[in-house]
Formats: structure tokens, sequence, C-alpha cells
């Protein structure tokens, strides 16, 4: 075991505090890695401040993390020193049941083990997340970095990315389908990206005329407000799919009308603890599927890395240094941040 | 136009009663059918009492029909005088939207028009249903009966059967996949026939343990109590799709734990005005698909047939005279049925 600094929230503690922590002996198929910037995703406030419940305090958050390799077990055989490496949201799975044994470790019959807030499978201690200096993965749950992405750019790929990436690519997304994306937040912006270099023709839905503007930016071939019951009427049955990353309650009738006969509504963003009510006539009636994704298996995490390369395709990104981190959420919460805010972990050293 | 005898709900009637009305002269594309059976489908009564709130009275019910075609119009080349004919929930749409091009009339982007309770697209006159001696209906709404099966267990294959039947094939239901059927009625026992004979393995929820024996005598492989916390905890992520036929609204959130990683929960029972809430965790976590099919196009409403002639299935009914309908409606809505009434039309001559 080695002495980590870190950032975490405790229970005593309203924020992100400096906070000591001890990260694992390396085993043989582990990667020991020095972090460099790590992603802020909106989950890491939800662990932070325990809106699920969930949280064991103290919590070091943070699953969308770029590093480089400083050490290899010996049964490593996938990467070398000095190598740029992500981690994304999980670092570890049984590895043994049907969707494990399909790369789909996110679907775990166990459980995944979470970057933070999880329970390492073998020596039982706590996981901390990548708002600190050194993380220790089993390399099963290292993806490599393309030499041609920003690194800083390419962090929030590892939760953002994968998430919006894998449903698209999963239902089939392509050429010729018209696609809805909702919500134009660190996901939806990634969805915009994905879906079109995909092929597809790109609508953002949005509540107000002011943001109109925004979506066409990040690449909306159209916008659509969804507030406006003519707008919305003119687009029924219209779309393919549409990808709703919206992360709170909203009524999904609406937007299940404007799919077409067998067009998918798929939800990335979890909606609990308020259920969201669909009527039953809205799937009956044209065929209509409601589903959901949730991130990207480590196979497909590696894919989108690879996808991001090939089309030149990053996260907008705002450079944080970590003692501003509670400031950051604070603006998060706001929504005010276009669209992801990366802690440059060197900031950490001089904290 | 000609007059026929039928049995039709009035707004002044609580039941069914003999009931005169003029069925449309012929056109070049119709056949004239003499009704010989008719099943009589929870829809019909929903219809008849106004439960939807959107009945035109007189309203004479009976989608199910299988009759005898007397007249064919000089445009009409797949039928001919004689033959065993039948016709379902739909007798035209408007056969020019992507959905009518691709043979899937239910779900025409301006509405089927439905066998009774509609609205002709032609002549704007009443749509009047199966309850009666005669239909004339246009070619493209009619089907061949095969030779080898008996008319009268053939006609709840047009509403019952299809229904179950069409979302089993298109989501793909085959050999070596566990389908769970929800409901034990009409719809229920048909789709236990069809996934059996599709080479799938089927599991029927039941919620008293007083209808195991029934389930079993049902073709079931297994039957689960759906009240029985244990028994569904043990079916956790175990099922490839559930068939849903249930009519009535219940909590969708235990069935879904049932179903593995990418399964599929496919409602055929419309469960308005009550909507089911469902977990956004329950799809996300395990990317199940929840969707919803209605009856079947045109094309898959002969190929059920002559699925049925092949596999020889029918479906289990208990015949009825038409002065008994009232009576009929009363036990259904006790579940009194095994599983499907049939009016024998014969006995409307003697009404």
């Amino acid at each position: 075991m080695s002495d980590v600094k870190g950032y975490a929230a405790t229970s005593e503690l309203s924020g992100l505090a400096p906070f000591s922590f001890q990260r694992r002996t390396p085993r043989a198929d582990d990667v020991s890695i020095d972090i460099l910037y790590c992603g802020v995703c909106h989950t890491d406030i939800h662990f932070a401040e325990n809106d699920w419940g969930r949280t064991n305090y103290p919590v070091v958050p943070g699953h969308e993390i770029i590093g480089r390799v400083t050490a290899v077990g010996n049964d490593v055989n996938q990467f070398t020193v000095g190598e740029l490496v992500g981690v994304g949201c999980m670092v570890d799975s049984c590895r043994s049941c049907p969707s494990c044994e399909q790369g789909l470790e996110q679907y775990c019959r166990e459980g995944m083990t979470p970057t933070y807030n999880g329970e390492d499978r073998i020596d039982r201690l706590r996981t901390y997340g990548g708002y600190s200096e050194r993380i220790v993965v089993s390399e099963r749950f290292v993806v490599r970095v393309p030499d041609k992405l920003d690194p800083a750019a390419a962090a929030p790929i590892l939760c953002a990315g994968i998430t919006t990436y894998s449903p698209l690519k999963h239902f089939g997304v392509g050429k010729g389908h018209k696609v809805g994306v909702l919500g134009m937040g660190g996901l939806g912006h990634m969805g915009v990206k994905f879906a079109r270099a995909l092929g597809a023709e790109v609508t953002i839905f949005t509540r107000s005329e002011a943001k109109v503007a925004e979506a066409k930016k990040q690449g909306a071939d159209h916008v659509i407000i969804s507030t406006d019951p003519e707008q919305m009427a003119a687009a029924t049955e219209s779309f393919d799919f549409l990808l709703d990353t919206i992360p709170v309650h909203h009524d999904l009738n609406p937007y299940l009308s404007t799919l077409k006969v067998n067009g998918s509504h798929i939800l990335v963003g979890m909606i609990e603890p308020i259920e969201p009510t669909v009527h039953s006539r809205n799937l009956i009636g044209k065929r209509r599927i409601l589903t959901g994704s949730l991130i990207g298996g480590m196979p497909e995490t590696q894919e989108v890395l690879d996808f991001c390369a090939e089309h030149d395709i990053s996260c907008d990104i705002e450079m944080l240094d970590i003692h501003n981190i509670n400031e950051a959420y604070e603006r998060m919460k706001k929504g005010d941040v276009k669209y992801r805010f990366v802690i440059d972990m060197k900031s950490l050293k001089s904290a």
C-alpha cells in the first residue's frame, strides 16, 4: 500500500477537501497509473452529497480518468510503463456471468465494482476515484488513449462519451436515421457528435428559444422547442431514435409521440426516485420501444476512444483546478458549464 | 345497400339486442361475406359499454369473423365465391403511408378503419362488425382460412391470435429463448401455443396457486406464482421475453426484474386510462426494453392462419348462441370462459 493525496467528501463536511488515503499494493494483473486529468460527472455530486442515500464517507469521486502508466504487474500484457491510459466508471466485475463473458461488464449479474464508493472484490477495501494522484486498476478495466486525442478533452469520453455512444451503436443508429437528442449537457452534446458521426440527421430538443443558437453550435441539424405544442405536433412520428439524457423527471409521452413506428426512446439518465409515467398506447399503438442503457462494456469503451480519434471527436471542456471543485459543483447544479469540467491533476500537487 | 340483421348495443339499452341495418353496396374491390362465426373479444364489451368514451351508438361489435364468400367485385382477384375467409380488426387504412406500404396497416399513419365503430373512408358511413349475418369488406382486408382449420376455432385467431403471434415473430422469439406469458385469458393461452410452436421454453405467471394446474394444461413448461416474492426473486434475470396480456393496471417493475440483460417486456393489452409506472433503473440497469404491439398487418394475419394450420394450433373455444351474448359478457367480466366465446351465427336466424 502507498499513501495517496486526493480530494474527498466526508459526512462532516459540506464539500470536498484534501484527503490522504491508501491505494492497494499492485497485484499481478494491475496497472498503476499517475492521474493527469479527471472529468467531473454529475454523478460525482450525487455521491458527494449522498443524494441517493448510499454514499460511504469519505468518498473520493471521479470516474473519467486519464493518466500515465507507472508500473505493471507480471501478468499484465496489454500495457507498458509510460503509456497514456484511461479508467472509466468500473474497476472490476465478476468476469464470469453471461454479460461479463460478452464484454458487457456494466451489466454484470453480481453488479460491477464502481471506480469509487465501491468495495474491492478481493481485499474488500473501499474503492476511491480519480480526484487523486494515483490509481491502481486491473488491466481488464484500463483502456488505451489514442495519440491523436487531447488527453484532457478525452477524459469525459470515459463516462459521458461511452454512455451516449454505446446505445447509439447497440440500437443500430446510422445513415438515413433521424435522431432526437434530449438534454444539452455533457452527455447530450457528446450524443450529438456521435449521432452525426454515425451518419444520422440530428435534432436537439430544448425547452427554450434562448438555447437554439447554442444547439446549432453543438452541431444539431434542427432544433425543436419542446415547450411549443405546435412544434411538437409537427414532429409527430418523425424520429427513429430519441437519446434522452435529461437527468431529472420529465413526462415521456410527448416525446414518445415524435417517434415513428418501431422507434426507440433510449434513457441514459437515471430519473429515480421519481418514476416516469408512460401511456401504454404510446408504445402499443406504434410498436415503439422504451429502453435504457448504462455506460458501456470495456471493449466498447476502447472502441469509443478509437472512434473519437478516427472522427476527430472530443468533449468540449473547461479546465479546473482541484481547489475550485466545490465552486464547480455549484455551477454544475445551475447548468453553468460548457460542457464538462476537467480537473488538471497538477493542481493537486500545489493544493 | 341491403338490409342485414345483427346484434347491437344502443345508448338506451344495457346490453345487446337485435338490430337491423344496411351494409354498403359492394364496390369493385369488395368481397361480400356470409358470416358463419364470430369470436367475442373483451374489446367488444368495452365498446358496447362505452368504457373508453368513444362509442358511437348503435354499435354492432365483433372483429373475429369467419364466413363464406357470396360475391366478389370486378377488381377482386384473390378470392372466389364459396371460399372460407376471415376478417379481423381492420377493414381499411390509408394504404399509402410507410406503415401501409410495409403491410403494417395497423400502424397506419392516418389510423386504420376499425371493423366496427369506425367510419368508412369513402362513403363516411359507420362500420358495423361481425355480430351479424353479412359483411362487405375490401379484399385487402380479407384473409383466406386454410382448409385444415376448424372454422369456429379459427375465428379468435383474427384478433387474439394475431395480437400474440405478431410480437413474438417481430421481436424474434425462437429456439433457446425463455418466454414468460402474463395473463391466462384468450390472448395468453394463444401466446403460450405460439411461443411453444416457435421453439421457446414457456413460463406462465399467475397470481394464484389454484391456477397452476390450468397453466400446465395450457402447455406451460413452468409456472410462477407472481404473488410469491421468493418465486419472483428466483426468476431474476431469467427471461428473454415477457408477453404481457394483462388488460388492467399492474405494476410492471417486478416483471421487468425477471428479464435478462437485453430482454423485452411486450405489452399487448392496453392498460389505459391508468398509467403504468416504470422504474427507469429497471430499464437502464440491464438495457431492457419495454414495448407494445397492436394486432398485426394483413400479410401477417394471413401468415398466422397458415402457421396455425401448419402447427395444428387453434383457439380453445366455447360456442355461443347470439341471444346469450349478454350473459356471455357477464361471464367474461368474471374471467369465466375457457378461453374464447365464439358466436354460431346460425343462431341469429332463429333469434
